[in-house]
């Protein structure tokens, strides 16, 4: 049994989209057990309206009902507010061997904080990194790697991060090598600045990595990537321009095709294809940004996460327990250091 | 007459963009003449298929053969491709009084190159910077500084992008206290690096500046701001990114407006409103990037451009002439430093 724990709060949707994403991944796979942290009366008002449609011995609830919000300081209030959800949930994470993971839709920079500061990293892993993944073109999807956790990073880090989020596509998507790329100003060899050279000189002689070179931003949706490797600056950079242009892009399909009859007939026809393109571009359909490089796994869902998006992190998280990515980092660092 | 050399080799579509968008230019604007650089036997058989539309007197021609593409190294290419257009065009421009400016297709790599060995800055200005302008929702534009022509930066370099990219939009655009603002991976003024820390306070204290704060990627078409500061590296991903986004936007939607017998007849119904989507991000619509703090005006277009792209910045050069941008970037440095 997988036992993971579910933050129930600050989301904009918590706690209610956080408890049925929750309910949805243990109808859907028999080897899930969750525990929901949070607000006690609130957890059970929303789990009575599920009553009957789930295996109640699979569910469990934990009272902490102070929440950790934006708008706290992360390294004060992982420290201060012990009676948080997030807080608790850490502090579980980290004494209790029989529970394996963590699904949060909390703050970013407190789920970072804390991370470092309650749970503690991998032996040997420098730095945790945030690594959510983006659908393609193609079909297929990207992974990137640090997405916003380390604003400062050296080669080194770089170096894991791609070990790390190598293996991590390796066991949830079952991509036998996954093709990683460094995300660089320009594809030959010699672009970038100094972290860019010194870090492709350590992936193109790592066997260990399936290194194909460096990548420009504008190919991230083309498919041809499984992992695309940046410090936490320019992966910010990259997901929230990305993010930015498609959101501003149909915003401004939707006004012209609002602005005169012919369109708004023509828009009628296209609705469903619209629709479409709407839902490629939709995280909720996706998991989470998992935290690579912990003691335990972690995975941030959107602060705006709805049931879907929970259910998706949960059954992510899931799947890295039961292919053992901890262990295989933990194996990977060994490996290397002989 | 602000007189500007007009480099016709290294584009897709030279030298006929080229030419052509040079007398269109001369068409346009009285106070402008134009010396075409390149091969002057195929320089003339362009001008001939346009004798008669233009004004002889405002024309004038340069042999230099020899072209700088792509696959040649920069530096190298710049010292010693002395026949090339590129060459002799910054040759020109260093060493004769009446040229005012540059406007190329060239290589980007050669062009900065140039710029710096054969050209020289700004007396004080420590790096020259690449500024492009992109389209916004609001219908206004955003100058992006730099965007690829220094890879490593520190504050001090991005303080003196902040100062030009302001006065260039001022004087280009006629915007009397453009709205600049930081490139970082949040708005809060505790955000970022030590580079973007260190950025801010000389931001916010320079009253030359309108400095507005941080801007986080995802608006950068939002048309809040007028300008956004960042080190090169961060600026290639920003514009690159948004760039392919909405290429591969437009082509998904292109495939599924083509998918059903349904969607092909809306998609004819809202043809002309999808074609005016593509208008907003052709950057033929548009000038070129110009090179803030060189000693004449640099104006790099699309290596693809047609004549229009051409056409634009070819005005863009003469209005910043029109309004002597180099003479206030030397006097705001000058009164800074007293």
């Amino acid at each position: 049994m997988i036992k993971i724990l579910v933050d129930t709060l600050g989301g904009d949707n918590s706690p209610s989209a956080n408890v049925a994403g929750a309910i949805k991944a243990i109808n859907n796979s028999d080897d899930i057990e969750v525990v929901l942290v949070g607000d006690s009366e609130k957890i059970y008002e929303q789990l009575d309206k599920l009553a009957g449609t789930y295996d109640t011995s699979r569910v469990s609830v934990y009272h902490a009902p102070d929440e950790i919000s934006c708008n706290d300081k992360p390294t004060e209030a992982i420290k201060q507010k012990t009676d948080s959800s997030l807080y608790q949930a850490l502090k579980m994470l980290r004494e209790r061997e029989d529970v394996s993971a963590l699904v949060t839709t909390g703050s970013t920079g407190a789920v970072l904080a804390g991370a470092v500061l309650k749970l503690g990293r991998i032996r040997g892993i420098k730095r945790p990194a945030l690594c959510p993944i983006l659908p393609t073109m193609s079909g297929s999807v990207v992974a990137v790697c640090d997405s916003g956790a380390n604003v400062e990073c050296d080669s080194l880090n770089l170096h894991q991060f791609a070990m790390m989020a190598s293996l991590y596509m390796q066991k949830s998507r079952g991509i036998p090598r996954p093709r990683v790329a460094l995300l660089n100003v320009g594809v030959e060899e010699e672009k970038g600045d100094r972290l860019r050279k010194e870090t492709y000189e350590l992936l193109k002689n790592d066997t260990r990595i399936n290194f194909v070179g460096n990548m420009e931003s504008r190919d991230l949706l083309s498919g041809d990537y499984d992992v695309v490797i940046c410090d936490g600056f320019a992966g910010n950079v990259l997901l929230k321009s990305t993010e930015g242009a498609c959101l501003s892009l149909m915003k401004m399909l939707k006004s012209r095709l609002t602005s005169s009859l012919k369109s708004k007939m023509g828009a009628l026809l296209v609705k469903k294809d619209l629709m479409g393109l709407k839902d490629f571009m939709d995280y909720n359909n996706y998991g989470g940004a998992i935290l690579l490089g912990c003691q335990k796994t972690i995975v941030k869902a959107h602060g705006s996460s709805k049931e879907d998006s929970i259910f998706h992190s949960i059954m992510l998280a899931a799947s890295v327990e039961r292919n053992s990515l901890r262990e295989h980092i933990a194996h990977s660092l060994a490996t290397q250091s002989e």
